[in-house]
């Protein structure tokens, strides 16, 4: 294993893995197989090598991987991070698995929860439970990576028709045209949700009716942003 | 051809090209093979559609799809974008074509120069000469796709030891337990540098060398970002 050197944080070159456990110090846990499979044969470490833990209640174990799909927690690592804002991402399907990239930088910028939204230009148009396990299964991986101590949830599919902005949330559409007073910068921390269209775009019927609801037509700059990396994007400056 | 609709900008939806001209009205000009390609085999434009070009003086023109490799220059579109800020992101070469995605979505954040780096912990350890050409094609096609008007220049490789920071310039290095004040709401205008490490990070004896060289190390947040993500949201942040 890596050694953590003086003013490095030992836990940047740690190998994590998210547990449904509530840690106490020198009990052992059951990882799942496939984070076995991760540790043992992905990752080669090898019995005595120290893994992190993030465990269901929010806190970071320093654990031993002593094989056999087991960890024995040893103590408490520094606390990871939780992100400083609710946010909801209603992001459109994509095409070619790119909703999978946008899983994985949104649970990187700390979104809370994404909503796979159909919309008038979806060309992917459904979505099966092996899909919604696969970007589960990412966002699981994605907050390992990061060190986040809270899960992005993955909700179930919607269509933009159905779509309105919740009270107490300030809630913007992104539309070219859209205001473009940067409102990230007014430091709020009301929950936020974002809705963003598929490659293509909203149509300007669709931006309308958003708008009747609730959703305010946000403008990122000039750029024409891809849908796969507006979202994260978006939620990036607002949480910056 | 999708019709711009009322409130809507017409360009949103618009097939770009950009070519290494400088257009008049009603000149007719010769489009590269491959764009001849994309434009009539690719995204099936018929003879009389409508394309935009962006041309080297960074002007926008709206031209007619005429057919054998020609567009007919008609008339001036809206002026496309540039970045507000010069930005060089000194980015660690990465593992399976990572390096593209990097360049593809530095180009739409608008990083004006991106310089591949050879690290301490570096896998990939050099670039050949279709790799360079391969991600100067990505960044051309990431500026038709954001309508940006000048393009991302993609630099020779370089090493991290040879690296100063330049005179006159905000220069950053991404590090965790860096400086989190946040300097990108100072909404400075200065030239910007950002260096950015491999998978796994550069090593703390090479941040402290960049740090003697006029880097101040710079922390995003709290999340451990992966490194073909780190660069793109930093810049973000800093030309928004």
């Amino acid at each position: 294993m890596r050694k953590a050197t003086v003013g490095w944080p030992s836990w940047w070159v740690m190998i994590r893995i998210s547990c449904d456990v509530v840690g106490r110090p020198e009990t052992r846990i059951l990882v799942s197989p496939a984070d076995s499979h991760y540790l043992g044969v992905v990752m080669r470490r090898r019995m005595g090598d120290m893994v992190e833990v993030l465990a269901s209640d929010g806190q970071v174990w320093l654990g031993e991987w002593i094989g056999d799909g087991q960890v024995l927690l040893k103590q408490l690592a520094p606390p990871g991070w939780v992100p400083r804002r609710h946010v909801i991402l209603y992001q459109a399907l994509l095409k070619n698995d790119r909703f999978s990239e946008v899983v994985d930088r949104a649970t990187q910028v700390g979104v809370s929860q994404i909503v796979p939204l159909v919309t008038d230009r979806c060309i992917v148009r459904d979505m099966t439970d092996n899909r919604l396990a696969r970007w589960r299964a990412i966002a699981k991986e994605a907050s390992e990576q990061c060190r986040r101590s809270n899960l992005l949830q993955v909700g179930e599919l919607m269509t933009a028709s159905r779509l309105s902005a919740q009270p107490q949330t300030e809630s913007y559409v992104l539309a070219p045209l859209g205001i473009a007073d940067r409102p990230w910068l007014h430091e709020s921390v009301a929950p936020l949700e974002l809705v963003v269209g598929p490659e293509g775009g909203l149509t300007p019927s669709e931006i309308e009716k958003l708008a009747q609801k609730g959703f305010r037509p946000l403008s990122l700059g000039e750029q024409i942003f891809r849908s796969e990396n507006a979202g994260s994007f978006a939620a990036l400056l607002f949480l910056q």
